[in-house]
């Protein structure tokens, strides 16, 4: 599908943009409600089942959809026969590029035959047909009976044998996706020289899939010449924006509903095929159509973090100056252009002080499903290289790996010539996280002990920044406070299941002085709520909670106003609490907001926030450092991870809770990303995914997660970076997780295992090599 | 249950609370949109059946509720005994007053005890116990198992009786809700010795009932804490408060929605019990619980226009001048009080020029069913006495009905204190409506043609006024604008099938430049829209249409800054037109809306608006003057209306269809109430309804309306009424019908009949009397 230029709206680069509309909030002082641990406003729903995710959805009439795949990594369709499946009971609908549309969808031929259902099939996984039947059964069963003929084609499964020669090629214009992309800040070559230690290492990462609990899907639903999806989607104006464009609707005629999904990790920021697919079956049969994937579909088809290839070289003086560090990287979109390597050089770009960088990033093409933005694009990869080099530098200068870190703390972002951060909270990260952790007295013991068993121990460290922090405009929200002074928050932006409602209610009823649970919030939604960019980067409390609050601040201000009118006092001296209007000055002048008659008057009061403009000339930026201790089976290759201290600078702790869960989640995917999950193409026979399922491609579970974990959080205080001072915690937690792994592995066994998952048997013979097994 | 005070947002009185939010916005000069005759935008929803009305929604888990209603007209309960009811297949839960309750409706006992299941039954329908079960069957024969013992008690169905020494005291206090009500100008005694003539004359109404052709229904479900009603209404912030102070909560956690209803015609502005017995079902079960009356039920228990006796005495001179009324006027509010009576006086006290005026209203109580506000109270009752009486005035100084009435059109309203209208259109409906009818020459072929046969002919005229005209705040509204130019508008009033939503369409396509289709309509919905005053009253259009403009002209606003920064020119200079910004100067000055860089980057513009205060001493009024053509056939006593022409001052015309429909609609229902509707009570052997059903309740149908109706809009440009100069078309279009009629069958038969329902055994008897049958 062609993507609408506005359906984007994720960080590949790094920049958000400006608006005009400012908003004049002092940073709050002390806080009542913001900084508590509250639970999820929405937790009851979620535990008891009465959530809706949208494959709850049970709509009168409604069809179930099913897509028919390629199932070759590499193959043209040269044709589709639907006549059995179409005779089959309770089928409702074929669609393909190979037969008759029909009046509904005819407006789309072009669209369906040369983007929707392209013939050249470039992946394992990509759309040749999809069917519509009154049961899900009947769907799957009917595209078995689909018959398709195809041309297979050499394949390239890959990307390090993308440019050899008489690779087959994935496209037309070759293997490659756009030219190598060349970053450099001072003299690399003088910067080496400088240096007392020059380091070179290579480094890989398989391909990790998102593959979120709740599987992708969609119901879609016409009224007419007006379309409802109920989607599991990040950001409901990306797919009605997306979807729009693609059926040539005005944007309001396409309703996109959120309003719970269970997780997505990137994968749903983006607009895939199906929500195409299920409006044109809903739209051929004149009936709803439920399409959700099968978790195979996940896997193969929407979205990964692709194989990363990098090579760090890094120079540094005796006393921990680092003089000169170059990077290549390289990895895989997929089967067209996808942002593959995005940011995958961004660690070594920003995270510490160094004047001599260069980086080199490829994206390469391979027939294997899309890549998509996760969890911190490039980061956790870009952070497995830097902070192993981190670790290998300060030991090859005899120097602890913390303090070689604390040295090289920025203050400016580099990257970005320079400009100073908001506030850096590095430092204290690495500080105050090794304190909490006990490093140096475990690192001693660890010494005194010697480690001589067959499983060893070993504890590492590995820090991070995030690129884009403190999140930026454009985000709108309404608040609305009723007569008897609770309150309806009305905000565009998903809570993907970062506890994003229940921050923003406590931003309300900060501002307000009402309880959060009297704060009803009406999400997600771009038929009834405001705009908001997709939830994903860091950027969801950070952008929506700043316009959440001008909102209520807009709402208060009426208030006051009306209740100034009413004691006869200046509206300066007033403000609210526990419901009331008080007066700063007189403790005999309150009035409750129920006996408030302006309100009582107005029924309601409406207030609008926009989120303002970032600080010009300033980064804002997440920052973190982790500790975390392993136990290896030297015997079995086996890894458990004991404990981790997780220290992070993400400005304002909004909800000391759902921050903390953020933490835990993002060390959890990272032990994944470090020791689990790969993606395993049999790329020499059939170039298709061997591990296409829960069983063989292995999420971390509650067993590979430590019950040890502890969360510290570091508040800058940072007043600049916007009008709620949160920088984002869901990308910084899980960026330096693997490294720090790696690093403990390394302190355990003397074996640097540089390629990820570091399972047993990469470790077992990663030890072997070195003669330790 | 006990009234929340601010949940009655209609006009028993006629003052519309003022508010402090202005608007300055100018009167439209020539519009593109308003004013043309647009279809519906939910059309294809709502005749297609995909529209979801409350009673349409299923729901995961769903039951179905019933109420138990006592079937005596007074009476005490003594012991309900649900044993065997809550052992039947399928039955979920039995609520009454004599039954122990769970943790669920425990908090409630007081209320449900003493008013929701009140033991003292005061009216046949009254609710004694409600069940819940897994289908609508099983709880309907449940409902039949539950064993109610009671106490009869004498009761009283006449109100001409209520006053009567020994007659049955349907409340303690007596049979009169309040004092009677006195209103005085001038002196009357006065004003009928200057009178050349006077008549006196009694009437008669008998009591009507909505019974809309939707049942009255919604359904309940609870997430945890909060409710979500779906709900038949006629504004959903009128249930959302009434239902939080019944059942003690915020009401923000109370959600109403009513985005699809099928008529309410005033049944359906309050909240009735089923509400609270839905969601306390669903409380107690833990279930969503869907509760729809029966006919029979809508009959009984949730409204009507009661039955209204009125004396009217008139004094005219010679020359048309209306020297003094006097009008006595008494109804019964039902039960308990509920303004029976309300407004019955108005036409008198305000549609013609007259210096003494006296009435007293006089609102008693029955053991029937309550009284709720029917399409324009009190004043096609009123309009029925006062308008024959001009008819009679008129014969009595030989002076053509039109013209008497003509010679006394106000300018002021009298009852106001004399402030000015801010429009006055009666005399354009009474001169354009008569010569549109072809009024002088169909009377005098009528004269001509002698009139001898047993079908006579006769025609018709009379002119009414509403009280109410013009809205008034609060309200709200929000206009969001997409990246693409298409547009969302976000309002709380419900579209009671009166074209609400296709006029808002308009109003935003005015001001914005765009294609009404292309504005998408969330609406009526307490959790996701803005505050709306329950739709009734005439008021819809009038008080949301300028809030609505309102909004767009803030999102125009902005549009238009952001569009002068990027052609560099004066913003006055801009304006939008056709999806494009547009210089008033420059004909080369143009952008498209989809190229507008600004609105891009903020992906969604988003503008409020409010209802602007109402003109400071003046009274906003709507007009009207009706014509009908009948022949009655004076053997079997049938009257045919023939034709009506309905000559409307209802201010600024928004959409010529919706509003030729609503008067069209107004005239049916008018011949309705003048011709065939009657609710009989037994009321000397049982008190009960007898013609409990739509079998014997006679609606008039297609068969009673007349092919050829005409709607004479007259627009007298008021721009001091609100900002956008509609002053309400719902009401009038219904006053004067019924009185026309009488008129109409005067003319042709020479007898006056002055007691409605006008059916074929009352006129028979009529004409026996005056030796005519």
């Amino acid at each position: 599908m062609k993507e609408h230029p506005d359906a984007q709206y994720y960080i590949r680069g790094i920049e958000l943009p400006e608006t005009e509309v400012s908003t004049d909030l002092e940073p709050w002082g002390e806080t009542r409600v913001v900084g508590k641990p509250l639970p999820r406003v929405d937790g009851y729903e979620r535990v008891s089942g009465t959530a809706v995710y949208p494959a709850d959805l049970t709509l009168p009439g409604m069809l179930y959809g099913a897509i028919l795949r390629c199932p070759h990594p590499h193959a043209m369709v040269t044709a589709v026969d639907v006549r059995r499946a179409a005779a089959m009971p309770g089928v409702r609908a074929a669609l393909t590029a190979f037969t008759p549309l029909d009046r509904a969808t005819r407006p789309h031929a072009d669209m369906i035959r040369t983007q929707l259902f392209d013939p050249h099939c470039r992946f394992q996984g990509e759309a040749v047909a999809a069917v519509a039947a009154e049961t899900a059964y009947q769907a799957r069963d009917a595209l078995r009976a689909i018959q398709v003929q195809y041309e297979e084609r050499p394949f390239l499964a890959d990307e390090r044998k993308a440019l050899e020669p008489g690779a087959p090629q994935v496209r037309d214009s070759g293997n490659q996706a756009g030219e190598t992309q060349v970053y450099q800040r001072g003299d690399v070559a003088r910067g080496f020289a400088e240096a007392d230690v020059v380091l070179d290492q290579e480094y890989r990462n398989e391909c990790e899939i998102h593959t979120p609990m709740e599987l992708h899907g969609c119901v879609a639903r016409w009224d007419g010449d007006r379309l409802t999806l109920w989607e599991s989607t990040q950001g409901v104006y990306n797919v009605q924006m997306q979807v729009a464009a693609t059926l040539g609707m005005p944007f309001s005629l396409v309703r996109v509903v959120g309003h719970y999904m269970g997780g997505g990790f990137g994968s749903k920021l983006q607009t895939s095929k199906y929500s195409v697919v299920a409006a044109l079956l809903a739209k051929t049969t004149a009936r709803p159509v439920k399409l959700v994937l099968t978790r195979e579909e996940t896997l193969l088809a929407v979205g990964n973090r692709p194989a990363s290839n990098m090579r760090l070289k890094a120079g540094v003086k005796r006393d921990g100056t680092i003089t000169a560090m170059q990077f290549w990287g390289s990895g895989a979109s997929g089967s067209e252009p996808a942002g593959g390597v995005s940011l995958l050089d961004w660690p070594v770009r920003d995270t510490y002080t160094c004047a001599n960088v260069r980086t080199e990033l490829t994206d390469l093409l391979i027939n294997a499903g899309p890549a998509r933005p996760f969890r911190a694009p490039g980061h956790p990869q870009g952070a497995w290289a830097l902070e192993q080099m981190m670790d290998a530098l300060a030991e090859a200068i005899g120097m602890d790996p913390v303090a070689l870190r604390v040295r090289n703390v920025p203050t400016v972002s580099q990257a970005r010539g320079n400009v100073p951060y908001t506030s850096t909270g590095l430092r204290q990260c690495l500080e105050q996280g090794a304190a909490a952790f006990g490093w140096d007295a475990v690192r001693a013991e660890i010494a005194r002990q010697g480690n001589r068993g067959t499983v060893k121990r070993g504890v590492g460290v590995a820090a991070g920044l995030w690129v884009a922090g403190g999140g930026g405009p454009p985000s709108t929200a309404v608040v609305k406070i009723f007569a008897d002074g609770s309150v309806n928050l009305n905000m565009g932006a998903s809570d993907i299941g970062t506890g994003t409602k229940t921050v923003m209610a406590m931003v309300v009823a900060e501002e307000l002085g009402v309880a959060p649970d009297a704060v009803e919030i009406e999400h997600a939604d771009t038929g009834s709520t405001q705009f908001a960019t997709g939830s994903g980067g860091s950027k969801t409390v950070p952008t929506e909670s700043p316009a959440v609050r001008a909102a209520a601040v807009d709402v208060k201000r009426q208030l006051l106003e009306l209740a100034a009118e009413e004691l006869k006092v200046e509206v300066s001296t007033l403000t609210l609490r526990d419901g009331k209007v008080v007066s700063t000055q007189d403790p005999a002048v309150t009035r409750s907001l129920t006996e408030l008659q302006g309100l009582r008057r107005r029924r309601s009061l409406t207030g609008v926030g926009y989120r303002g403009p970032n600080p010009a000339n300033k980064a804002v930026t997440p920052f973190a450092a982790q500790f975390c201790e392993v136990e290896v089976d030297t015997a079995s290759g086996e890894v458990r991870v004991v404990r981790f201290v997780a220290a992070h600078d993400s400005g304002r702790v909004m909800n000391q809770l759902t921050y903390q869960n953020q933490v835990f989640g993002g060390i959890t995917m990272g032990i994944g990303f470090g020791l689990t999950e790969e993606r395993v193409l049999d790329v020499d026979q059939t170039g298709k995914m061997a591990n296409l399922n829960w069983h063989d491609y292995k999420l971390p579970t509650m067993l590979d997660v430590p019950a040890d974990m502890t969360c510290v959080p570091i508040d800058p205080k940072d007043t600049e970076c916007n009008a709620t001072g949160a920088k984002g915690i869901g990308e910084p937690a899980t960026i330096p997780t693997a490294a720090a792994i790696g690093n403990a592995i390394y302190h355990a066994t003397g074996v640097r295992v540089t390629h990820t998952p570091v399972d047993p048997l990469r470790l077992v013979a990663a030890l072997a090599e070195r003669g330790e097994g």
